[in-house]
C-alpha cells in the first residue's frame, strides 16, 4: 500500500479540487491511502466515500503570498507542516500539495530532508514537445534554488536522467544544457563549467548546449538550467502559450458568425492543439534530491491535474526512484571519499 | 540626410532581402542615404535603382557560426567591419546587419565603441503584448552580455526607459526587473542589488519585479533582464509562439475538408493573430550603450523587416536618441565625481 501525505487546504480550489482528485485516484488504484490534512469540517463536506482516505485535523494553513520558511517554521500545525512531518516519520510515503510552492519546497528541504550527496534539490518541471520527438520535456530547477554552482548543475543531469528513466521510461535519455548558444564555448561562466562536468561524465547521454527556442521541438529529453533562468523560462513558455490562445479566442470572437462556424469546424483541431498543450497529465513538478516525492501541483489545479499527479507519484514510488537515487548518491559519496583516500597514501 | 551603413551580405537571404528593404525604405523616406557594403555584383545584381544608394566594395563575409571577435579582427575587410568603420569615422549615422549577432555586437563594442559612462551595452528587444494594455514591449538584455552586476541592470533600467521614451514615444514607461517572483524580497544575489538601485531612483518608473508569465500581458513597458536569462526567455517566447502555430497547423491539416473550410472561415482571424504576434513590425534588436545606432534584424528577415528596421533606424536618429544618452551619461559621471569630491573635501 502507498500513502500520501496530503496538504488537503493548498491550492486555489482546496479543498474541493484536491479531495475530488484524490477520490479519484483512490478509486483508479487500489494500492493508494491518502492522508487528509486539513480542516475536517471543509474535507468531510467534498469526500464522497472514506474509503482508505484518513482525515487529520490541523489548525492552520499556510497562505499563497506568505513567505516560505517563516511560514514553515512558525505554523507547525498547518496541513502542509504536518504532511510533511508525516513522511519524514515514515507514516507516508510521498507529499503533494497545490498551496505556496516556496513553503512546499522548504518543507521539502527542510522536514522531509535532503538526500546525502545531493548539493541542491531542484524543482523538475515536465513541458509540451510539440514535434513528434517524444511527447514532452523535463526543465530543472524550475525555482527551487535563485542561484546555482555548475557541480549543481552537474548533479541536476544525474537527477533528470535518473527521472526521466524511472518517471517517462526513456532508457537512454538526452540530457542538454540551456545556454545561450548552442556552441560549446557559448555560456557565462556557470554553464561553462558545468558543460565540462557534463560532458566528461561517460554515463550521461548528453547531447551538449540546448536554447530555449528548441525545447519545445523536442531537441532533448532533460534540460539542465539553473533556478533563476528555469523559472524565468518555464513561466515564458506558459505565458506564451496562454497570451496566444486567449488572443486566438479573441480573435474568433471579433470574427463574427463567419468565425464561428469556422470554429465549429475547427473544433477537432482546436481541441487536438488544447490536449498537446495541456500539462496536467503530466502531473506536478517534483522536488528531486530530497528523501521521498515531494510534488507540487498548479495552485489553480482542477480535480483531473490531482488524479494525474497522484498517478505520477504512484510511478515514482513503485518505481523505487527515491531508495534508488539514495543509492546511486551514496556510491558516489564513497567513490569521492576512496578517491580522496588514495590521493592522501 | 540620414546615412544608414547596411552590411549586405549579412544573413540568410541577403543580400537579396536586404536590398529589396532598403530600397523600400530608400523610396519611403526622401531622408534616408544608404551605403551597402558587399560584393558589387551581388548587390547590382538585386539594385533595382541606385537613386541614394552608394556600393562599396569588400571582399570578405562573416559567416553565422563563425566565432565573434576573432572574425571582427581578422576580417578587416569583410562587409560587417568596413560599415562599422564607417559610422565610427562618422561617413554614416547607424550600422545594420541581418548577420551574425555576436560578430555585430563585438563590431558595435570594439569598432563604434561604447558611451562613455555606460558599463555595459545592452541588446534590446520590442516583443509583442497581447492585451490592450500597449501593442509592446522591450526586454534587455537579450544577449550582448552572458552576465551582469546589479549596477548594469540598474542601467539597463535607464537605457530601456530611454528607447522607450525615444523610439516608442512612451512619456514615462513602466520599468519591470526580471525575477523569480514579484514579491520585492525574491530573487537571486544580483537582482535584489539591482531592484534596490532601481527603486532608490526617483526618475524612473520602477513597478518593481515582474514575472516571465506577465510579460505578453503588458504587465510594463520596458522589461529589465541580465543578459543570459535575457537571451533565455526572448528565445522561450519566439519557441513557444511558432511551436504553437506550427501545431494549429498541423492540426487544421489533420482535420481534412472540414477543417479546411473552417480555416478559410478563419481566415480574418489566424491574420490578425499573426498580425499581432509578428515582430517584423517593431524593427531589429538595437545595441543600446555604443556611440551610434547599432542594430540587428533576424538572420531570416525579408525584405518587410529590413525595411521596418529603417524606419526604426530613422527613428532614433531623428529623435536624437544616442548624443541625447551621451549627454545624459557625461552629466551622471560628472555628478558621481562631483559628489566624490566634496566627499574628499
Amino acid at each position: 500500500m502507498i500513502k500520501i501525505a496530503v496538504d488537503a487546504m493548498g491550492g486555489d480550489y482546496a479543498p474541493q479540487s484536491v479531495i475530488e482528485g484524490v477520490e479519484q485516484a483512490r478509486d483508479k488504484f487500489s494500492d493508494l491511502e491518502f492522508m487528509l490534512y486539513g480542516d475536517p469540517t471543509a474535507i468531510l463536506k467534498e469526500v464522497k466515500n472514506q474509503e482508505r482516505l484518513t482525515i487529520i485535523e490541523t489548525t492552520e494553513t499556510i497562505e499563497m503570498d506568505e513567505e516560505p520558511v517563516r511560514a514553515i517554521r512558525r505554523k507547525k500545525d498547518s496541513s502542509l507542516v504536518r504532511a510533511a512531518k508525516a513522511v519524514k516519520e515514515g507514516e507516508a510515503d510521498a507529499l503533494f500539495s497545490c498551496g505556496n510552492t516556496g513553503a512546499l519546497l522548504a518543507a521539502g528541504l527542510l522536514i522531509v530532508g535532503r538526500i546525502k550527496g545531493v548539493a541542491r534539490p531542484g524543482l523538475i518541471s515536465t513541458l509540451p514537445v510539440v514535434s513528434d520527438q517524444g511527447s514532452c520535456f523535463n526543465l530543472l530547477d524550475t525555482g527551487a534554488n535563485a542561484e546555482n554552482k555548475p557541480e549543481q548543475l552537474y548533479q541536476y543531469g544525474l537527477l533528470g536522467k535518473f527521472y526521466a528513466q524511472k518517471v517517462r521510461g526513456i532508457q537512454n535519455p538526452r540530457i542538454g544544457l540551456l545556454n545561450n548558444g548552442a556552441e560549446a564555448h557559448k555560456g557565462n561562466k556557470i554553464t561553462l563549467a558545468a558543460h565540462q562536468m557534463l560532458a566528461e561524465d561517460e554515463s550521461l547521454n548528453f547531447i551538449g548546449n540546448v536554447e530555449a527556442r528548441d525545447l519545445m521541438k523536442g531537441v532533448c529529453d532533460v534540460v539542465v538550467a539553473d533556478g533563476f533562468t528555469g523559472n524565468a523560462v518555464l513561466k515564458a513558455i506558459e505565458g506564451t502559450a496562454s497570451g496566444i490562445l486567449s488572443l486566438l479566442k479573441e480573435a474568433i470572437l471579433a470574427g463574427g458568425l463567419k468565425a464561428k462556424i469556422g470554429a465549429l469546424l475547427l473544433k477537432p483541431a482546436f481541441k487536438m492543439l488544447k490536449k498537446r498543450m495541456d500539462q496536467s497529465t503530466y502531473g506536478g513538478a517534483v522536488l528531486m534530491g530530497v528523501k521521498a516525492p515531494v510534488v507540487k501541483a498548479h495552485g489553480s489545479s482542477d480535480a483531473k491535474t490531482v488524479y494525474y499527479t497522484m498517478e505520477q507519484i504512484k510511478t515514482m514510488v513503485d518505481g523505487n526512484v527515491i531508495p534508488e537515487f539514495c543509492d546511486y548518491f551514496a556510491k558516489l559519496k564513497a567513490e569521492e571519499e576512496n578517491n580522496l583516500d588514495n590521493l592522501k597514501k
